[in-house]
């Protein structure tokens, strides 16, 4: 008996040929790259219209993508080092969320970025005409608002007509794509955060995928092993190993989620790669137990922070009855929260059956997590093409919109 | 041909009977009926100790199941009431979030709740001897120290060596389940909650569960329904539709995955339900699109707030180009919030196969997130049962503190 094999093993390489085609079309892959001047004009505009030194506070109403990137950011570099203006998220119709963030401003000193790629986002124009109301009703004299969404939407139409600032976002740049445009970069900027550094971090990842670099190859051959395994393991949770970067988990959770759960291009069969994002050492005291001994549906990428911005070492204070735990005495908390890191690593790698993987960041800086961005946007796209579905739309959010309209409507008719 | 069926109908029946002959053995059962003496004579020698009125800041020191309900409840009524104290977690060994919660706090009118039942957390331990550097470089002549944790552990040992207050915790009561021992309402009385309206809402449950009110039908239906379809809906999440619930997800998560993902007792298979917690409308644009497109092996609870404590409207203000959205004005957000909830549940429910129901509290206030607790609390330990695994116990996470502990070894090892 004779059994010629003539399996291709070429999977990669064509995924590699498809998503260069892709990035004629796909706005993210060329923010790296982008012209800023846009945001020198942006703020010499702001700096003539409200002053740049009164401005203490930004207020960021948006939603998803159009305020998770900035969000990440923001606070990741936050946590290390004294920013100069705050900023404040409104991205919720909670009545709650909403007024005590406003009670917290000096409205003299505030200016608002209102953030939306369509335009019409309901919650955020629900937010735009509470702030506009107490705006309206306050001694201000200038018009506190910057208006951040695509060419020709009719929020821009609006701005134009209301004489706010505008910057409008880099074409075909889907929402949750979106944080190394101009709906991250403007609030950042604002806060006083060093955009030009972010965009090396990400462009150093575009380099190394596209030229053959190290990451080309964990990035295709990571992505190659979630699609196959896609209906085995289908929960894919990171675990960051540093409290600052919580909200950069939240935009994971977006990313990974809006862009693969998706019906397929021809089958229209439901598929989906679910998003976790875990905290530690905190979510070894949650989540852990599931990972270690549930069922085996879930990957699993450590993200370690190399050198923390900070060298705290655990007080040498013997305690007698606790002397096992005296091991830890002058033990830096750095060094103290790497190591449970590596331990949870290897517990979890003890099973076998976990797929594992462990991603380093260098500091807490704008060009580590720069870096980490653009590696998450790259490992979307790419897993997306092998599930053959529409990474970068999201049609399954369409008919609740539709239902609440309707419901608004009916309100409306029975009012009037 | 003739084919009599002799299927059994008494599973809901017989899982009540086995749930009811549990409540003698695991303590948190009877939390809501405890007698709250303790707490009282607490108060009195926490006032002769340091003055009460002195006291502005409380720290729980604290991870996982010892500072997550306290955290949960904490969060859902502060947005809507001022209160007393303030508290502050520490529930990381990341040294950035440790020096900057403690550089907020005044040592002379802060006190500090090291919580931790077995007593030998190794994080909390940690974080201890960093506030009690802090307190023995300082001129505070006081030691403000209480420690929570089981009779008889080594931490009760040490606090009476040290002359620190203790509470014991209630006895058989797991982490994930003190919410309402001592672990939770003496955070919670510290700060100005009313714990007696608390276990008023989780008695209140009990009542309606085992003496068959309303509850007992729900809570039996739905944990029947997902143990049955673990394998195929192995992913349950909940959607709060108030920001307020934030924290509470957090408890959820950590209350199911940890209780749920575990080896089963016979088989030793591995088995569990992936919790996931989510908040609307904010996860509209960022989850939803999985919801609805994505793999079927998810259900969804929604939660949702009657009564919201803001009564603030969206202003009437017309926008030319963006009349359409002009249906918003006049509409109250609480109303609005409601309504994306009401549209996201229609919208979901027209697929037929996706899982869902909907859980409504009242208020924002302590009866109503207590009942809430309760009701998790009873649905956690119903599917436990059904899946035939020790809901209470959590061995997964053991190999992990032991990896960590020689690594601490091999450092001592090697300075020494």
């Amino acid at each position: 008996m004779i059994n010629t094999l003539h399996f291709s093993s070429d999977y990669e390489k064509d995924l590699l040929i498809r998503i260069q085609k892709e990035t004629d079309k796909i706005g993210y892959y060329n923010l790296p790259k982008q012209n800023t001047s846009y945001i020198d004009d942006y703020l010499k505009q702001l700096d003539r219209r409200q002053g740049l030194d009164n401005i203490k506070d930004i207020v960021v109403i948006g939603i998803g993508g159009s305020s998770l990137g900035a969000k990440s950011v923001y606070y990741f570099i936050k946590s290390v080092r004294k920013l100069k203006r705050k900023l404040h998220f409104i991205d919720s119709t909670d009545p709650i969320t909403i007024t005590n963030t406003c009670d917290r401003l000096n409205l003299n000193s505030t200016h608002f970025l209102v953030i939306s790629k369509s335009g019409s986002t309901i919650e955020t124009i629900a937010a735009y005409k509470y702030t506009l109301g107490l705006i309206n009703g306050s001694a201000t004299d200038c018009f506190p608002f910057t208006f951040i969404t695509d060419k020709n939407s009719l929020l821009e139409k609006h701005a134009v007509k209301v004489g706010g600032l505008i910057v409008n976002i880099q074409d075909n740049v889907g929402g949750r794509f979106s944080v190394l445009s101009s709906v991250g970069l403007i609030p950042l900027i604002l806060a006083d955060i060093k955009v030009d550094c972010l965009l090396q971090g990400a462009a150093k990842i575009n380099n190394s995928f596209f030229k053959k670099g190290c990451v080309q190859e964990a990035l295709l051959k990571k992505a190659t092993f979630y699609a196959k395994n896609s209906t085995n393991y289908n929960i894919n949770a990171i675990f960051s190993y540093t409290d600052s970067l919580q909200y950069f988990n939240d935009w994971y959770v977006q990313l990974w989620g809006e862009s693969l759960g998706k019906k397929q291009k021809n089958s229209a069969f439901n598929v989906g790669l679910t998003p976790i994002g875990l905290t530690g050492p905190k979510d070894q005291h949650s989540f852990l137990q599931l990972l270690a001994d549930g069922t085996r549906n879930k990957s699993v990428t450590f993200i370690k922070l190399k050198e923390f911005n900070n060298q705290q070492s655990i007080p040498d204070i013997r305690l007698k009855e606790l002397e096992n735990l005296d091991l830890i005495n002058n033990i830096k908390f750095s060094t103290l929260i790497n190591l449970q890191e590596e331990s949870i690593f290897e517990s979890l790698s003890a099973s076998k059956r976990i797929p594992l993987d462990e991603i380093t960041i260098q500091k807490q800086d704008e060009f580590s997590i720069g870096q980490l961005i653009y590696y998450y946007e790259l490992l979307t796209s790419l897993v997306g093409d092998l599930l053959n579905i529409n990474t970068y739309d999201q049609p399954g959010v369409e008919s609740g919109k539709q239902i609440l309209v309707k419901k608004l409507q009916q309100i409306k008719n029975n009012r009037s």
